[in-house]
């Protein structure tokens, strides 16, 4: 209550180790400078911040995806090519004229996957084609109908037109294959059919852009298939595989983990891995799009069953959900007591461990594209499991009554009562019944998955695995 | 084994009901002419029954959502008005000129929501202004530069920046927001750096062009915002709206149907309508980034919470994982006994009916958009519902014994064992007690979902509800 320090300096004291006390004063630096340099600080270092964040970013997506950077590459080499090609040689009139054509048309179809790429040209081609063909037909009926009817005639087919394939878009088999097509469909009509030019000079033109528009095509076709070529059909074929062993660590994990109480940093992120399963429908279906386009490519035939993958796709978030429920039941407010887990623990284990074998022998069928004949018996062996899994949790009364003493059954009755709503608790053994069926269900959806990847190898005609034992 | 008719007529023969029998002789048309006439009516009935089925779907989905209709009938207009314009008045040089740019900017940026059609303008603005001014700039270095490095410059600007904003289209942030804006950044770009004009030919060049570019944009902007709008804020907040409803629909129908074994077409169609919870994801989201762009509109201010709206999604999803397993798992191996079916019966149904009855309480509030006080009690209600029917699965053993005569109990301790084996048929509990536990675990993310929409309730300020009550 003393004589009060002025308000701009601030009095410190630090007591250091050896006793002593230090003593200082702050004093601040002038009042508005101060100011201002903390307003700057703030105004220069948050952006950069922001900048460094977001280059830590990219720099940690190019390593953990080189394709990605490779893929940026691509397109700035055709870009350049396609540049420097028109600039050396300004075939008409520069920028402006046709050369814009061939850099637009990189920059529009160029796409991650060969699948993409070849889907856009195609689309765009014939787009262009049967757009152009239509437009010079109505250009010519329009200007043969004399001045007053050719704007009505031109912007009634254009409304027509346009409305009709804008619709189309939504309908979904367009809009899987022809999504691209219909919206070069409408642009190339409505800029046919307005265009003023006679029809002899618009055939001109159209063959001067038509060429030009060939040449990026043919660029970006010729990149993006000979350079370092990703193809949809690999992506999506090995999509499946890491889904496949994803799911084998996540559903291993999560009952060890139950069981053991042994949660490291890497289990309990390998368990949350289904997650990613659940999540990959878009890009499946994105890719077995893209797919469809793409000729006979490295180990996949013209003929591949694709469609097969997306089967075994949806199989796999079938079993996905499964093993979320498995892991947030067992996070539940009954908590099983320790001697029924133990009793069952060993059964429960090895049944999943045999379910992740069961998926893993699928991935490795997807892997080596081999038949395997592991897989089946891998299911045979997930089956027996099942059944012992069953028996376990069948027996579990009678074994728990074993446990106990039995004299006391041979007293009176009402002793054996209190045995029996001990041995009946059903808080006890819901959270076990849960778990156990759950798992079984787990097995009934990786057998469809094994199912799925069998009828796979099937159709994909893999070659049998060659036998090791030489032949006597 | 007589004389056979010649192998090109085929006799018939009919009895008729009055007891006559008619006769004749099938002669087939020639040969040759028959064998065209089929493949023809195969050429022609083929294509024209594909055509059909693709108009019939194309008719169902316009009436199923007209608002598809409309948008491609707004596509429409805004093109024929462009056109028209363009037509009427060529600008510079008609077509192959500067009205194609108005032209081709309606049908690029023109999309189904008002979010995504202002996404695209501005991304298109943004982009082309900044590749603009950075062009303009290299070109000036390179122009000065001497006539050997010119297009080394040149070649390697656009290479670096392609390559760069090629690979940053790949960035989660980037891609969410300026996906379409890198695009353009990357066209404008190389367009500018590599044409062959002096740079104050191409200041009067693009500002023609930019004035063309806002022509098509604000017509684009004007019809998508005043003629039958379509906002993603709108979607989003019914596509919420409508999954919470399918979900209570799934849960009750799923439990009665159990219960009841009452499945009808209508019902059985319900309950696996939790799969398009399932599949919603990828739409939610791209909504949530679109409705960014959008105003404030109809009942949605501009600081509306949609990211709360991802939230509770995301737990509708949790919550539909968990209806799927019930789904499943009804169909297990394991029947349970009707006797025991019957006395769980009256619990599972209502605690489906109250959880049911939140889901649908919380739809109330996103559709009036107000403040409710009945969904706390409807969970209160719910949480109830679950006590009992724990209450009720955790007697189970006591009741059958209770309806059991007790007579055996007082004899010999054999019997007393008999019937414990009996109560406790593992086999008969599983099934209930995997039902019961997976009804208390979709409670508990029914409670995840209330709380997410009173969060967003909270944040969004919706008004609470005028008490119907005249104030005493």
């Amino acid at each position: 209550m003393g004589k009060e320090a002025p308000v701009d300096k601030l009095e410190w004291k630090i007591s250091v180790d050896d006793g002593t006390l230090k003593k200082g004063i702050l004093t601040p630096e002038s009042g508005a400078f101060h100011g201002v340099w903390v307003a700057l600080q703030f105004v220069i270092k948050e952006p950069i911040c922001r900048i460094r964040n977001f280059l830590e970013k990219a720099w940690n997506l190019g390593v953990a995806e080189p394709k990605k950077v490779i893929h940026g590459l691509k397109v700035g080499l055709a870009l350049s090519l396609v540049s420097l090609f028109y600039y050396m040689r300004p075939l008409y009139d520069g920028f402006g004229g046709n050369a814009m054509w061939a850099v637009m048309t990189v920059v529009v179809v160029f796409e991650y996957t060969v699948g993409a790429t070849l889907y856009k040209c195609i689309n765009r081609a014939t787009g262009t084609f049967l757009a152009g063909s239509l437009g010079l037909g109505i250009h010519w009926i329009a200007s043969h109908a004399g001045d007053e009817f050719e704007p009505i005639i031109l912007g009634m087919s254009v409304f027509i037109l346009a409305s009709a394939a804008t619709f189309s878009r939504f309908i979904p088999s367009v809009k899987s294959r022809f999504d691209y097509g219909a919206m070069i469909f409408i642009l190339t009509f409505s800029l046919v059919s307005i265009s003023g030019y006679r029809v002899d000079k618009l055939f001109e033109m159209a063959h001067q852009r038509l060429s030009t528009i060939a040449v990026g095509a043919s660029l970006c076709i010729i990149i993006t298939m000979f350079f370092c070529p990703t193809w949809a059909g690999d992506e999506l074929h090995s999509l499946i595989h890491t889904n496949l062993e994803k799911l084998a660590d996540s559903l291993y994990g999560c009952v060890v983990m139950y069981f053991t109480n042994n949660c490291d940093d890497d289990s309990s992120k390998k368990m949350e891995h289904y997650k990613c399963v659940l999540n990959s429908k878009a890009a499946e279906e994105s890719l077995a799009n893209f797919v469809r386009w793409e000729p006979a490519h490295g180990r996949f035939s013209y003929r591949h069953p694709w469609k097969q993958y997306l089967k075994v796709g949806s199989a796999l978030r079938g079993c996905g959900y499964c093993i979320g429920t498995i892991n947030s039941s067992m996070n539940s407010e009954f908590e099983a007591p320790d001697f029924l887990k133990k009793h069952l623990s060993n059964a429960c284990i090895t049944l999943s461990s045999h379910a992740s074998n069961v998926l893993r022998e699928s991935a490795t069928v997807m892997a080596t594209m081999t038949k395997s004949s592991n897989i089946r018996s891998s299911v045979g062996e997930m089956q027996y499991a099942v059944k012992d899994l069953q028996n376990a949790f069948l027996s579990l009364p009678n074994c728990y009554l074993a446990a106990k003493p039995l004299a006391p059954l041979d007293g009176d009755s009402k002793t054996a009562t209190t045995t029996k709503t001990t041995v009946l608790s059903m808080t006890e053994v819901l959270p076990l019944a849960t778990l156990v069926s759950l798992l079984m269900e787990t097995a009934a959806r990786i057998e469809d998955i094994a199912n799925e990847v069998i009828n796979l190898a099937e159709q994909a005609d893999f070659k049998p695995v060659t036998s090791e034992k030489p032949i006597q």
